[in-house]
């Protein structure tokens, strides 16, 4: 909570003071990743956590992998308000991946501290890979030949446990980074890589208060870094004004958000802040994906967070300015998922 | 059905002169396309077909691409018996879209001529892609900004029909040659391609009758040319001799095959000829995907379709023969898929 509140603060002050100050809190993408020191990225572990990325074969039924709902061809999510790929929707929108080594905390209601948890909790989770046990998995890719030379490559050792698959994929994803965005070049001393009309929208995005929460490298909250820790996580409250029209339109508050993993009353609605890169590419918007239109998301932060009556054309100017944030994906080569030289591991049901 | 009553002379033939004429029925695998005349594989519509293809948009609930079912990571196929990936698991095992331009039918019953038949069917069949109506995608995917280009480059117009949609994905999919397998380097020349044990289940592959059908290009009968018209198809009786341990274990003929689409009762339980390139990606095995093991496959097809014994010893000839058959797969590179600039155009269900 600390940092919601002094980033309160600072947002009153840059209402005062206008806009200098406040875009010192926006931060270029790097074209580097951050890892943790217990998991350095490797090019063996980029290479095997690619393979695992795509493999369905870390589904129970073969049905999914990774990739399924965290589509590398697009923005790095699904399509679906909540995804609708298994028998058992899962309830929220699935966040994007690109760019998530620069989230401190994961999950909507970052009940994961890690990349690496996240993962393990994906894996096991009856409504996303529902395997019923990590030791399935494991004795699964065991009977992999081609996995064995792999784990060996990025671990030193070719012995396959679900920490190590955890780590191998984390790493894949900590290099999964769409730099050189529009705004990223214009923060970087490139002036005229945002028109007038984006410029407009990027001052409407601090006057307007946007940028008291979407501020950092990820406009999702300070980066994980000596201003936030690894897991800490960056939240706030969703919706602040109640009784709008949009609530109920929306069903903005049957899901109580973190409020679900801590049971602590002053986590009711609270959520972790979404990145807000490359978001043309990631409709719909919200935890439950209920808006599908950009500009109709905005004018929702608007009324629910800010109460704040707001024009068309302001609008206009700031979805302007929010398209200037996606950046230049990478060209992804589809890894050869290893076979099992003619047997399957999925069970005929 | 001349096919099989002439290919069934020539197993008896090869029976008596043994090899040498049999092995004249197996071809390398072409590296380069065929397609029908009206509609010729162009670089520009393979890039849109590619697009296309893991463009989860072209399902209706945006859960599913051609490349859910048919996985260009791995063997063209996915790993479940059925495909399980919606509430409506399909009837039958999908199969490899790999090679796929040297089958002359398509589906396990035959039932499309051409690949772009098979699309379009694809498509609106609510157990796969569920789009209701061609309007409804054609619609949808005009209300993406990025396709217009492709559409235009591909076809000289932009306007979007399923009839373009289906010739740019089967543009992609003839493209989608494995070629280069250690059975091909042999058959051309390199007499060193197969070691001995592989090559004595080449010859038992012979010798035991599979040749009788599996034989030409594909080794799923005549490839489409002089030999056999484009949509003809090549079918055989599956199982051949009724009433063993294997057809109630493993449910054969619940499935009547060819029978459903033609209703004529000469094509109950015929089957169109399955390729056997690149085998060892594709289980699980048979229409029903009901054999997770290629050993425990050619057990069954000497049993069923033969009522011959066959040894354990020849068994594994013949699957190391089979295992010469997986070629060296093209290095895909993931596309982009045209972005809707912060709309989703998935309902919201």
């Amino acid at each position: 909570m600390k940092f919601f509140r002094s980033l309160f603060i600072l947002f009153l002050f840059n209402l005062v003071t206008f806009q200098s100050q406040a875009f010192e809190y926006l931060q270029p993408l790097p074209e580097q990743p951050i890892a943790p020191e217990n998991n350095p990225v490797t090019e063996a572990k980029v290479q095997l956590g690619k393979t695992l990325y795509f493999d369905p074969r870390l589904s129970k039924n073969g049905e999914r992998s990774c990739n399924s709902c965290h589509n590398l061809a697009a923005g790095g999510d699904d399509d679906g308000a909540t995804t609708q790929k298994s028998q058992n929707p899962t309830l929220r929108s699935a966040p994007s991946v690109w760019n998530v080594a620069y989230m401190s905390t994961y999950y909507w209601d970052a009940r994961a501290k890690t990349l690496e948890a996240q993962a393990i909790d994906h894996i096991l989770d009856p409504n996303i890979m529902a395997i019923s046990h990590a030791k399935n998995l494991e004795t699964r890719l065991s009977a992999i030949p081609g996995y064995a030379n792999l784990f060996e490559k990025a671990f030193g050792d070719n012995e396959i446990t679900i920490v190590k698959i955890a780590q191998a994929i984390s790493s894949f994803e900590r290099a999964l980074i769409v730099p050189d965005s529009r705004f990223d070049q214009f923060i970087t001393g490139n002036k005229s890589a945002l028109n007038e009309k984006e410029k407009r929208g990027m001052q409407l995005f601090n006057d307007k208060g946007c940028l008291s929460c979407h501020f950092g490298t990820n406009f999702a909250g300070p980066a994980p870094g000596p201003a936030l820790k690894m897991g800490d996580g960056f939240y706030e409250l969703f919706p602040n004004y109640r009784g709008s029209f949009y609530e109920e339109k929306y069903d903005f508050v049957s899901d109580l958000g973190r409020y679900h993993v801590t049971l602590d009353n002053e986590h009711k609605l609270m959520w972790r802040v979404p990145s807000l890169r490359n978001i043309t590419d990631t409709a719909p918007y919200f935890h439950n994906g209920a808006i599908s239109d950009l500009h109709q998301a905005v004018r929702i932060m608007s009324e629910v967070q800010f109460n704040y009556p707001i024009t068309e054309e302001e609008v206009d100017d700031i979805v302007a300015f929010l398209k200037t944030l996606t950046g230049q994906y990478p060209e992804i080569t589809l890894p050869r998922i290893p076979d099992t030289a003619g047997i399957s591991l999925i069970p005929n049901n």
